[in-house]
């Protein structure tokens, strides 16, 4: 008998979903602090991917946040908040500034993608905008959640604004652009996009299915 | 004792639900097949609130739908519509003309708005654009609709286009716009706000709710 890889990939279940993300994005904190003990329930690896959002919108023709552009929306939005975070269980406290600055807080998402610390500082980083409005731009911000954790945030801190992890952070947002995201939170199962908080039971439901 | 009308209000559930719907509008789709049974299971009573989307996306600065006007989101929506209509077991074509034009359909919903054959020919008319890939712009499309539910189709077509019918739907509008409603299909209950198909059953039980 041959092997045929191919007909192993059909057969084989892809039990590993990218979760595309900003912690500037609201949606995005609902599955952040979500994702990781729902996958575990149906056995799915999460791929933490974190990217800038405003780039991308920026070349979709906004300005700034749709939330804020649209002030329609952005009222809407904030009341929704209010709910989702009812039905999930979540804290909420609407923050005082919109988007916050994600930048550095992301550059160290991506040192710490495939480490086993990125699901608690995630919910941390997020829950500091969005349940404590607070700050997350400054070395201090991010710092102060690093530290929380126990690790060795000046070193972390370092790794991130490195000069390859800038450029790693760039790439990221250039490969969410290649793969058509317009938003946040984005996931993927395979090349099968599922966008928003309200896709993720959905996405983790595909990528454990049989056909998936 | 006297009787205190507020306080009766705080204590009486708000069974109805408002629903803001245009037919050229792929979510109002999943919502129009749903919402009646739905509804029905809570107890609920369903208004339903024809309007045009189109001079609201205007109003917003969109040139056209944004499923149109954002590639990316375009994209997007006619993947996510196939998972939608194969989870809520609804047929789906993707229609070859998008968005249709649903001014004289939703001016018939108007004239019915109140009538006991709107959920059917709102489920009709929605299935000729969404499941049928077929026009429901003309007076012979609409009119067919309407034969096959045994109304007098003439009459109804000529109540839709009186002066008194057309003046209704841009009344409508206006008062979408005055809602702040940005996008479609639309859940009040009261005065609480629920956008897309995806928050039906969270508006629904809100509406069902002790303290709604």
């Amino acid at each position: 008998m041959t092997t045929d890889a191919s007909a192993d990939n059909s057969t084989t279940k892809p039990a590993t979903i990218d979760f595309w993300f900003d912690f500037a994005s609201n949606y995005s904190y609902l599955s952040i602090m979500r994702i990781e003990a729902a996958a575990a329930q149906r056995g799915v690896t999460v791929r933490w991917q974190p990217f800038l959002l405003g780039p991308i919108f920026h070349a979709l023709g906004y300005d700034a946040s749709p939330f804020v552009a649209q002030k329609e929306k952005g009222a809407y939005v904030w009341q929704d908040m209010v709910r989702e975070c009812r039905k999930y269980g979540l804290q909420w406290v609407r923050p005082s500034t919109f988007p916050r600055h994600s930048l550095l807080a992301l550059r160290v998402a991506l040192v710490g993608a495939r480490q086993p610390w990125i699901g608690e500082y995630c919910r941390r980083i997020t829950l500091r905008n969005f349940a404590q409005d607070r700050d997350i731009a400054s070395a201090d911000d991010v710092g102060d959640v690093l530290a929380q954790l126990g690790l060795p945030a000046a070193q972390i801190l370092a790794d991130a604004q490195s000069d390859e992890n800038k450029l790693g952070l760039r790439r990221q947002t250039e490969r969410a652009q290649a793969k058509g995201i317009f938003g946040a939170p984005m996931f993927f199962v395979g090349d099968e996009m599922f966008w928003g908080n309200d896709r993720l039971d959905d996405a983790l439901a595909f990528c454990a299915s049989p056909n998936a």
